[in-house]
């Protein structure tokens, strides 16, 4: 599947509306979900993922309340889908068995089964559940840079051997330059059986958001995440209609219309952000500190309360390591420096 | 050169005062000027370019009229800056022999000679008449996608030859991706002395300004373009900040402190602003289309006069192969798209 880069059509599977939730603390309504679905729809791009930005059963007092139920998010996008497949995002120890069967009952037909890149154990009973229920079901190895590719690697072995279709490098944390998704997919393809699909998740903290997923493709990924306008945690996912753009000029096929794209990129979703989603002092840091892209708002929130340059934070939270899940510390960390 | 990237310390010259002029339409007070040069300094970059956006005496009802004189501008740089050189931009046919011979006395040591990318042989009188004042001296070749690598290079020896210590690869209608920086590179490094420092001009229409000078410093570039908060035209330059923390990742030398940096880029140039510099609908277009990056706010205003999409106009000057100083033919264009 490597020989010829794009030969075999993409499958772009757009974020706008899961990781997209983080650009305006997830607080979509039903009616923009709907609007948002259908346009991506008819521009043509492979699937759509829907849930709250932290997947299924995200909504929390830690990692935000959502607007409305995953359910009646996932109504509104299976509504409005045509041609696009509705996904979701589970994180197990966040959604539960009984809410993937419940997706499923709403018209989802796959869905990706998330967890820290070291902790692909914790994804079988999930990944096993979502083959017998007859779904495509992928692996996603959050803050694939804290993981060497060949650790990488073998933890996307223990997905395909749990059932996943597909393995994505997820780089949840911006932290890896070119040369970095080069290396872990060169990995992916020496562990993997060449049946199972390679993925790539790339946010733009360090504005390579577009470069690293074209790298991505040429080393083997036919599945592509990416958002319209970017719209995501930190700043942002790989901007759709970049990519396609450049996909295009690439000669690489991947059905998508380009100029409805943009329109629904700059018309619609771009006036939605309440925090504009760009490469500026405070996300750029977090690809500088290889630090969770969603942790942004959350220590923006604790910098202005204990009165810390936000890049504090960031730094200490990736001198420290941590991971997703982990928001809550957050606040402990801008106490102690609020405190020094 | 080539062998350890960045092992050299990386030239970094700052354009947030030349090309980023065009994103206020040319008009940076003085005191802007020195303030923002004062501050570059400071954070170590090496080299500050100052000029009208189109060079030295580019200040015209085709170009736009400057709010300062090049002379002005020049002064307020030469005075802030202790350590990083002074530099500027000349297009032969837009600024003089006069024009430099005036730079130089204002405390200009270093110039670019900008032409289109199959136009070198226009550069040779004002590269020999620097090398004559005694100053640093490099090639600029504009619109570097218009010719292949193999062209290019040739255009490159012949700058070398007049005596240019450096040669660019000038990707304005930022329309390159990495492969073709990547070629352009190996031709130039084929063809020309090692003794002729090569250096990358990467603009972000395409999201890949980072990344296409990430590239060209692995294919031996040593003089690398940015700009703070990517202040230039269309979507902007390299982005200055994030090439230096990308650049910090990948063990580079480059002399320059990254927060400071981010602080200038968010606090004092973004407000500058007076069409966000960002991928949007418009400046995706430049790329896609291969468009000379400061046609941009020339098309928003005919597509406003004339009621047109402004990537109406854009994709059908990049059919015509429009190059820099036909300007005034974007009119032209918008009557006649609009009269069809």
């Amino acid at each position: 599947m490597t020989e010829t880069p794009g030969s075999t059509a993409l499958y772009v599977q757009d974020v706008t509306l899961r990781d997209g939730m983080h650009a305006l603390r997830h607080r979509y309504t039903v009616e923009q979900a709907r609007t948002i679905a259908a346009a991506l729809d008819a521009a043509g791009v492979g699937a759509i993922e829907i849930a709250h930005g932290d997947g299924l059963s995200g909504s929390s007092i830690t990692y935000g309340i959502g607007a409305h139920t995953d359910w009646e998010w996932i109504e509104a996008v299976t509504d409005a889908a045509r041609t696009a497949i509705p996904t979701t995002l589970l994180l197990p120890g966040i959604g539960t068995l009984a809410d993937l069967r419940l997706a499923h009952r709403l018209g989802i037909r796959s869905v990706r089964i998330a967890t820290h890149c070291t902790e692909a154990d914790i994804s079988a009973q999930h990944i096993s559940a979502a083959r017998e229920l007859g779904m495509d079901v992928a692996g996603f190895l959050m803050m694939s840079h804290m993981a060497e590719p060949a650790e990488l690697a073998r933890q996307a072995k223990l997905m395909e051997s749990y059932g996943a279709h597909c393995v994505y490098v997820t780089d949840s944390g911006c932290r890896l330059t070119m040369d970095g998704v080069r290396a872990r997919f060169q990995a992916y393809r020496e562990a993997l059986d060449p049946a199972t699909e390679l993925g790539i998740h790339a946010h733009h903290n360090l504005a390579l958001g577009v470069a690293n997923t074209v790298v991505a493709v040429e080393s083997g990924a036919v599945r592509v995440d990416a958002s319209l306008a970017g719209q995501g945690a930190g700043a942002g996912n790989c901007p759709l209609e970049a990519f396609v753009a450049v996909a295009d000029l690439m000669g690489w096929q991947h059905g998508c219309d380009l100029f409805p794209l943009m329109d629904t990129a700059d018309d619609v979703v771009r006036p939605l952000q309440d925090r504009e989603v760009r490469v500026d002092r405070e996300t750029l840091t977090l690809g500088y500190a290889g630090v969770y892209s969603s942790f942004l708002r959350h220590a923006e929130a604790a910098a202005s309360r204990y009165g810390l340059d936000t890049r504090t934070i960031l730094v200490e939270v990736g001198r420290r390591g941590m991971v997703g899940g982990q928001e809550d510390m957050i606040t402990d960390i801008a106490l102690d420096l609020a405190g020094a």
